[in-house]
C-alpha cells in the first residue's frame, strides 16, 4: 500500500507490527468474523493498546485487511491458528469471540495463566451450570474460572469488573433489554410477571457466514420473528433481572431480523406495580443512570432510533406510561456489534486495566 | 407511447377510457397517494369493472401514469377535483382513500345517493362517534351513515358486507392484529387483559408526502418506535378485539417503522387463559380460518416474513405457545397497502357486488 | 393449507395437480433458483398453461412452496431429479433454467424429441461455439440443436420466434443493452468504434445461493463493480450489435453490483456519426418500437427508474444528445428476472405456441 | 443529558462550550444540513480545533444535537443565523456549506477580514467567471477572492493549499473522478476525447430536505440516472482534467442515484493513446500516489466497494486495460460525505494550518 511508504500516520503502521514500550498488549481469537473486526476498528483508536495476535483457523495466512478493506491499517499483521501455548505468550489481555462451547477450553487456559480475559462468547454469563446445559445442550466443564467470572455490564456491576480477571461479556439482546428494565425493576416500580421483550436486530448479528438465508435477496425488504420462545439470550436476560428483583422471574422474549446492518432496538412491557401509579419514571430513569457515560434517557415520549447510535458504545432510551392500561413501555437501542459486543467489551477492558472508561469509545455515530 | 397505437391489448386500453357495457363503473377518490395508485394496481387486472374517474386536488389535471410510471395503462385517464354532484353521476362504487375528517362529508353524500361505498379512511371503522372524537380531535357528523357501516374485515364480517351499502375498510395495523388475535380470544383460550401487540410496518404506510422525517437518509438503516400509546388505530383494535370478547378490553399497542416498502408485522402477546393450557391453538386457528382464501395459519414454531406476502392480499399467522411463562406469542404479516388497505377494499367490493371473493387478487407474491 | 379445501379459486388448486384438458403442458427444469422461481410466478397467472414437472437436483421431493412461502399455489408439486427419460413424456414444451454447459446435453435431448424449448441458460445464445469456448471455457458439443436455436429477443426476431422450435432466451444484461442500442446504430446515427455499456444489476441476477460475498451485510449500503471486462455477457452484446450494425464491433462493457432486489439499468454512450448531428434520436427510437407491446421510449431528457419496471415486462429507454460531446447517451431498464429472464421466456413462449403475446405479463409493477 | 453532570469525558463537554486556549477557534456557516453536520462530528474528534459557532436560519436556537441525536456532543452549542459582522469575531477559520451563490459573498466578507476559509459550495471551483455563470446561471460578483481562491484538492495542489486563505473544496463527483483520471492523463497514457464518466452517488449527496422525490419509498429499490449531460459538476471535472492535459477538453458525466445513505463510486472509460498499449498502469498510479495518506491503488483486476470507505476520507482506486477494446477503465471510491465533503474541508484545513495533515481523520470506517 502506497500509504504505507512513507507520510502515513505512524499510530496506524505502528499498531499492528513491532510491540511498542509501554501498551497493553492484546490478542482477539476469533478475529474474523464481524465482532472480531470491529473490536480492531475500535481497537485502532486506543492509544494504550497494540493488538500483538489475531486468530482465525479458515484465515490463517491472511491479513485482517484481505478479509475487510476496512481494516487496511491491518496489513502487517496475519491471523494464526488458535496455538494456546504460543498465544499466550504474545499478549497480556485476551478477547475471545469464538463459537459457544469453544470458549470454554480457551478461556480457562488463558485465565489460568493468569492473563486478563475478556470473553465475547456466552460461556461465562450463567452463573448456573445447569441452565447453561439446559439452554446450550452442553455441559460447562470450566467451572473454575465460571466462579470467577463477572457479568460484564459496567452499569450494574462496575467495581466487580474493575477487579475481575475474567469478564463474560454480555449478550447484546441482553444489553439492551437489561439497560431498559433495570432501573424500574430495581425501584419495585414494575411487577416481576408478565414482562414483554420484544426486539429487533440488525443482521450483522447473525455473524459472518455463507448461508442462503443470510443472503441480502432474502434478507432485504423482509422482516421476522426467529427464535420464538427458544432463543439462548433468554436465560441471560432472566438471571440478571432476577438478581435485580431478587426474585425468580420469566420474560417472553422475542426476537426479530431486521433488514439493516447494525442496530438493536428492544421494546419492553412492564406492568406498573399497585402503589406506582404516581412514580415519577423519569425522574427514577435519570437517577439511575446519571453520570453513565454511555446511556441516556430521553425525555418522556420521545423515542430513539437505531440510526442514532450506530456504530458508538451509547445506549439511548425512551419511555412511556401507558396509563390506560398500566404498562410502563420501555425502548431501548444500541448498535449490536458495539455497546451489544465488542465496543462493552473494550469498555470492560478499559475498567479492568485502569484506562479511562470510554477511551476510543467517543466518537459520534455517522448522520445519516 | 408506441404500445397505444397498435398491439397493446385492449384491455389495458379500454381500462381507462370509454365505458365497456356490463363493467361496473368505480371512481377512486383521493388516488394520488400510495392507497390510491395500489387501488388502480389491483383493479387493472380486474375483469368486471371499470375505473371512470378518479379525484386528486393537487394532481387534477395530470394523469396516474404522469404521477406514477408505474401506472402507464391510465395514461387515458384525468385526475379531477372532488366536484361530488360531478362525480356521482360517474360511478356506481365509490373508493374513497381521502384524509380523516374529509371523508365524512363525500362518504355520507355519495351513500345518500344510493351509490355502494367503501371507505379507506378511519371515518366509519369507530362505531362510538365518542370514541371517534376523542381520538380523532373532531366530532363525527355522518351519524347515519355511520349508523349503516359495516367493518369491513371479510373474515370476521363477510355475510354483512355481502348486504352493506358502506363499508368502513379496516386500517392496516388492526387488520394484521385482529387477524391474528380474534381465533385465541373467541375461544376464550387467552385472557382479556394483558394484551400486547408490538407491530412494525414498512414505510409506505405514511403515505406519499414531502416529510423530511421520511426521507431517504432518515429511514434507511434505521428503526424506531411511533405513537407510543397513543397511535389512533389502538380504539380500532380495541373495538373488534372487545367485540369478539363480548366484554371491554384494552390493548398496549406499539407501532414500528420498518425500513421496507411493504409489509406489516405484528407480533402479540396473550396470556393463556386459565384452563387453557392443553388447548390445541394448532387446530383451534386452522378452524377458524379454514376455506378462507387469504389467511394462512403456520404450522406450530414456524413463523412467516412480510416478504412472503409483498403485493398480495394475504394474512400468514405464525404462533407458538411459550409453556415457561405461560404466554401464547402469535406473529402475523400482511401487506399494508394490499390486505392492509386497497386490496381488502376490492375484495370487500367483491363481496358486496356478488362477484368471486379472490376476483384481481389471486398473484403470487414476487420472490424476491 | 385451508384455503385448498374450500373456496379457494379453481385455478390455483387445478395449476398444480392434475392435467387439464386443452392446456399446454411445460415442465420447468431448474426450478429452484430465482429464475425458475420467478416462471412459476408468471406461469401461474397464465390460462392456457399448466405446470406438469419441475426439476431440482437438490431440492428433489420438495414443493416449490416449500422453498418459496410466495409459490404457495404450487404446494401440489414436487421437485424431481431431471430424467429426461422420464420427463420428455410429461410436457411439450420445456423451459430450461439450468447452469451454463448442463443445458446443452438436456436442450438437445428434448428438441430431438420434437419438443419445444425455450433456454434460458446462455449455452444457444452465441452462434458460434468457438466464441462460446472462449468464453465459457468449455467446448459446445450440440452443434446440429445451436444450428437451429433462435435468438429470443422477440423485438429483433419475432418473425422467426413464431416459428422455433428452440429459443436461447437472452441474457439479462444484454436485453437491456440491445434495446437501447439497437436502433441507433441500425439507422448508421451512431459509430461502431467506442461503445460503452455500463450496467447495474440487482442482486438477484446472481441466483439463489449460499454465497458470503451475497450477504445481506455485505451488499447492503454497498456497490462495486465486477467481471470488468472479462463478464461473459460482453459476446452476446457484441454479436447482436454486430449483427445490427452489419460489421464486427466491440464495445467495453461493465456490470455492477446494486444493493436492490431486481431491477437492471443500462447506460450507454454513442458517439454520433457524422452527419448525423441533426437526427432526430426521439422520432427514430419511437419509430423502431412502435406498436412493441413492451418498450416505451420516454420523451427527451426523461430517464426511467429500475423501480417503475419491477415485476414486469417491460423495458424503458430515455436518452440525451449531449452536442457537447457528440455524444448519445441512452439509459434503458428492465427487471432482470422478468424481461431480463422469465418474463421474456414466456414471450417467446406465446409467440412460438400462438398465444397472445402478451398472456401473463400484463400486470403493472407495484409502487412503491 | 446525565452524561454531562459528571464522568462524561472532558473533551466532549469541552467542545462545544467555552473557548479553549490554544485550539483554533472555528465557524461552521450552514451546519444544519448533512454537510455542516459531518463536519461537527469530524471536528469532535480533532484535538487541535474548537468550534466556537454554528449557523442555520431555519434552525436558529435549537441545538445540533436537537437535529441529530448522533452529535449530542454539541448539545452546549445553538444555531445562530449568519450575521456576519458577529461571527467574524467569533472564529479564525470559516467553514461554509451554504447553498450555491450564497456563499459568495459570506466568502469574500470573512476573506477580506483575514480570516481563513474553506468554501463547500461550487462558488469558487471554477476559475473563469463566465463558465461559473454559464452553468449556475447567476453571475459571479466576488472576483476578487475567486481570484486568489485555491481548489482544494490536496493530491493535485497540497503546496498552494498550504499556503492559502482561501480553498474551494471539491465537488463530490469531480473528486472521486479526477483521482481516478489525473495519472493516466497527465502521463499521456490516454486520449483526451471520449472520456466517459459514469458516476452513481449515495442519497446523502441531494442533502437533508422534505422532498416526495427524496422520500425513502421512492428511492429505496430503484435506481436511475439524472441530470444526464447537464449536471454542474461537469465544468468543475473539464476544468481540472483539462488543466492536467494542458488542452481543452470535454467529458461525458452522467450521475446516478444510488439507494444508500453514503458513498460515490465513478467508472471512467478512457481511450488508451497510442504508443501506450504497454504502459504499465500499474506502476503509474501505484507512483502517482506514493505517500498519499489517503488515496490507495488496487492491484489490477481488484475493484473497490463504497463500503469498504464509508465514513471516512479515503480514496480507492481499481482499473482495467482493455485489451480488446484499447479502454482503460478505472473506478474509484469514496464517501461522499468525507473525502466528497467534510473530510476533505478538514484535509484541507490541517493543510492550512499546518496541522498534521490525516488529524481526526484517521479512523477505519465500519464493517459491515
Amino acid at each position: 500500500m502506497a500509504t504505507k511508504k512513507k507520510g502515513g500516520p505512524a499510530k496506524i503502521s505502528g499498531k499492528s507490527s513491532g510491540k511498542l514500550p509501554g501498551k497493553l498488549k492484546v490478542a482477539v481469537c476469533g478475529a474474523s468474523g464481524y465482532t472480531g473486526a470491529e473490536l480492531l476498528r475500535i481497537l485502532h483508536k486506543h492509544p494504550k493498546v497494540e493488538v500483538t495476535a489475531v486468530t482465525s483457523e479458515r484465515s490463517a495466512g491472511r491479513s485482517p485487511a484481505d478479509l475487510y478493506p476496512q481494516l487496511h491499517a491491518y496489513s502487517g499483521l496475519t491471523y494464526e491458528p488458535l496455538d494456546r501455548k504460543k498465544l499466550v505468550k504474545k499478549a497480556d489481555l485476551f478477547f475471545l469471540a469464538l463459537p459457544h462451547a469453544a470458549s470454554q477450553e480457551a478461556v480457562s487456559f488463558f485465565h489460568s495463566k493468569g492473563k486478563k480475559v475478556v470473553d465475547l462468547s456466552a460461556d461465562f454469563r450463567l452463573k448456573d451450570p445447569a441452565v447453561y446445559e439446559k439452554w446450550y445442550k452442553t455441559p460447562h466443564t470450566a467451572l473454575k474460572s465460571l466462579g470467577t467470572a463477572v457479568y460484564g455490564l459496567p452499569e450494574l456491576y462496575r467495581k466487580e469488573i474493575k477487579k475481575a480477571t475474567l469478564v463474560a461479556n454480555p449478550g447484546c439482546y441482553p444489553t439492551a433489554s437489561i439497560l431498559g428494565i433495570a432501573p424500574a425493576l430495581k425501584a419495585g416500580a414494575v411487577e416481576t410477571m408478565g414482562i414483554v421483550v420484544d426486539a429487533k436486530s440488525g443482521t450483522s448479528g447473525a455473524g459472518r457466514k455463507a448461508d442462503q438465508a443470510l443472503s441480502y435477496c432474502e434478507v432485504n425488504e423482509g422482516f421476522k420473528a426467529y427464535g420464538v420462545g427458544v432463543h439462548r439470550h433468554t436465560p441471560e436476560i432472566e438471571q440478571e433481572l432476577s438478581a435485580i428483583a431478587d426474585t425468580p422471574l420469566r420474560v417472553d422474549f422475542t426476537p426479530h431480523l431486521l433488514p439493516v446492518d447494525r442496530g438493536i432496538l428492544s421494546t419492553m412491557y412492564l406492568r406498573i406495580a399497585p402503589g406506582h401509579g404516581n412514580t415519577d419514571i423519569s425522574e427514577l430513569y435519570a437517577r439511575a443512570y446519571e453520570g453513565e457515560p454511555f446511556v441516556k434517557v430521553l425525555p418522556p415520549g420521545e423515542f430513539p432510533n437505531i440510526k442514532d447510535v450506530r456504530g458508538t458504545n451509547r445506549c439511548l432510551i425512551g419511555f412511556k406510561v401507558n396509563e390506560r392500561t398500566g404498562t410502563l413501555i420501555v425502548v431501548s437501542v444500541i448498535d449490536n456489534l458495539v455497546k451489544g459486543a465488542s465496543g462493552q467489551a473494550v469498555q470492560n477492558m478499559n475498567l479492568m486495566m485502569g484506562f479511562r472508561e470510554t477511551t476510543s469509545l467517543e466518537d459520534l455515530a455517522l448522520c445519516p
